[in-house]
This record gives structure tokens, sequence and C-alpha cells, in this order.
């Protein structure tokens, strides 16, 4: 493990490095309020999240949670979205765990989903804008993955997510309707980790 | 590697063998023809792939495709159906060779099964359709795996090639829709053979 990029390495402000901008704080509280997000969503469903256990598990106030995103909705859009432009963890497992962690709230999170993925199927416009959005999500998971063909590998996780979340939730398909997110995401690690560092050793 | 089920043990009708009956004979054949119709499927897709060429690849007459199959879309049908019922490898490797060589014969062939694809996502009857047959081809595939889950992880393979056509042929995503079939499958094995095994240590 590489220590590159290690959010913990100290607290901000420390000697010798200047104090993170108004703007790098605020980005900090809400990646912790958004990893925050995806455990609870993950873990209780889209349902039984609420604003309140998401915010106790980041350790903010609710209000701040509202001030940030707005509604419960609005936060699970945000939790299963990698906004565009965000850097990636560099470490192939911890890039495998932020995948993991995503399906894991797409597999909990029924209601918000579902339409979006029908009329992607069904409406050519609406085809469209699914596709812009995975491509940007694509060419954004490629730049994480160390191995060879970084694009095609990203599709392929792209695809991945796509097929175990329709398979759940509008094919409805026997097992995968039934197991929780934790078994999906579980069984699923080695194959993400191989995809995503090119062979299927663990480094660890 | 065991030596159980090895199709090419012996010549039929050897020494202390029962000869094989009419009906197995014909079945053999129906088996190497299917297997040639993937390969042929897989590497020059489907306008390319000729009857005359799968025939000549299985050693066999193309009029004998022609009466077991009746035509090059029927064959392409049964070249990605697994039969219910038939016995899977019981060799993980070779059951992920298997199910990937079927996946490198869908994402060849775009023609036919778009359209049963699409209409799964849209018409319940289709979804039903389409739904209890995957259940039929989860549940076969279960008894070819030998790690926990199987069932689970045999609907995670089915959600695998599910997600990899539609982001090829239906969402067209990008580097997955201009990548060959072997590129694909090739990046596929790994995460197929973990899935399978129920670890991502290869077996060899």
């Amino acid at each position: 493990m590489s220590a590159a990029r290690n959010p913990e390495a100290g607290p901000p402000g420390e000697a010798g490095r200047p104090r993170p901008s108004r703007a790098e704080r605020r980005r900090q509280t809400e990646e912790r309020i958004l990893a925050s997000a995806r455990r609870e969503f993950a873990e209780r469903g889209y349902e039984r999240t609420t604003i309140r256990g998401v915010a106790g598990a980041a350790g903010v106030d609710p209000a701040l949670v509202m001030q940030y995103f707005g509604s419960k909705d609005q936060l699970f859009r945000q939790a299963v979205h990698v906004p565009a432009g965000e850097e990636l963890p560099a470490e192939p497992a911890e890039f495998a765990e932020l995948l993991l962690s995503i399906l894991g709230v797409k597999l909990s999170g029924q209601a918000a989903t579902m339409p979006l993925l029908r009329s992607a199927f069904t409406h050519p416009e609406a085809t469209e804008a699914v596709r812009a959005s995975l491509a940007a999500q694509i060419a954004q998971g490629a730049r994480a993955i160390p191995a060879d063909d970084p694009e095609l590998r990203s599709a392929l996780l792209v695809a991945v997510l796509l097929g175990v979340t329709t398979g759940r939730h509008l094919l409805e398909l026997d097992h995968l309707r039934d197991a929780s997110p934790e078994q999906i995401t579980d069984l699923l690690r080695p194959a993400f980790q191989a995809l995503i560092r090119g062979s299927s050793e663990p480094d660890a």
C-alpha cells in the first residue's frame, strides 16, 4: 500500500502545511457526509435511512446535511453519482471499495433509480442522457485503473453495476432480488479487484 | 484438475463400454456444432458467420447443420442459450470458459438479441418470460459452482452477461461498443473465475 493521498494523514492546518480553504473544508465535509450516506443507504435501504442517521454517522448536524444536499432524495442521487471531475482513489483496492459502496447504495434504493433506468431502455432521449452520463463515469474511472485497457475495464465495471442493478430491481432475478446489498458486494469484491488490477492476484 | 467428465476420455464404443445410442451420438454432434458456432459467431460476428463455416469447423456436412438447426438464426439462438437440464462442466475453469464463449456470441450478434432484451425492459409479459428463462439458467449454473452461495453467484454471473450485452448493444457505451468480443472476454476471464471459484486465486 502506498501512503499517497491518505485523507487522514494529519489534521488540517498542521505545522508547515497551509490551512485548507473554506471551499476545500466544505468539500471534505460533503465527502464525509456522502461516505456516511453510502453506508447508511447500503445497510438500511432507502426507506429506513434518515438524514439524522447520516448526519450522526458523519459527525455533523442534520441541518448541515439539509443545507448541503437539500433532501434525502438529493442526497441519494449524489451518493450514487461520482461527481464529474472528482479525483478517484489511486489505490486499486480503494477504488474497488468506492465502486462497491456505490453499488451497495444502488442496490438498496429501488425507488430512486428504476424510472430512470427503465426509460433509458425505451426513450431515445433518455438513452442518450444515460449514455452521456455513463461515458463521463467511464472516462473518470479509467484514470483510476492502473492496468492495460483502462477505458474498456472501466466500461466493463459500469456494465457490471448496470447489470446487477437491473437484474435486481427491474428483472427481479431470483436470489439477486432477495440478497442483502452486503452479500452481493462481498461476492463481487474479488471480481471488481481483478477487473481493476488486471490480475486475479490479491495485492495485499 | 479432476479427470471426471472428460468428454475426450476415449472413442465411443471402446472395450468394456457400451456403444452410445443413436440419440446420444446425435446429441454429441449437436454439441460439437454448437461449440463451433459459438467460436465462429464470436470471431466473425453474426453477419459474417456462415452455416458452411460452422459445419467445416465442426467437421460435418452443412446439410446436417441445416437439418439439426434449421437456419442461421435458429443456430444463433441455440448457441446463446444453454439448453435447460443440460449438465454444465463441473470444472470451474471449464464452466468459466463456456460462459465466456456464450458471452462472446452474444456480443457478436446484435440483431438477434436486442429486440428481446429491449422488450424485456418494457413489456410486463416479456419481462416475465425473460425472468423465467434467466431463472432456469441461474438454477442450472448454480449446480456447476463449487463455492458458497452458488445460486447468488450464478445470478451475479447472469447479471454480468446482461449488463455487458446491454451496455454494448443497447446503451452503446464507449469502448464497450468498439472492443472485439475477444478483448472483452479476455478482460472478464479473471472476474468470472473469481465469481465461480469463490476466490480470486487461480487454481492452476
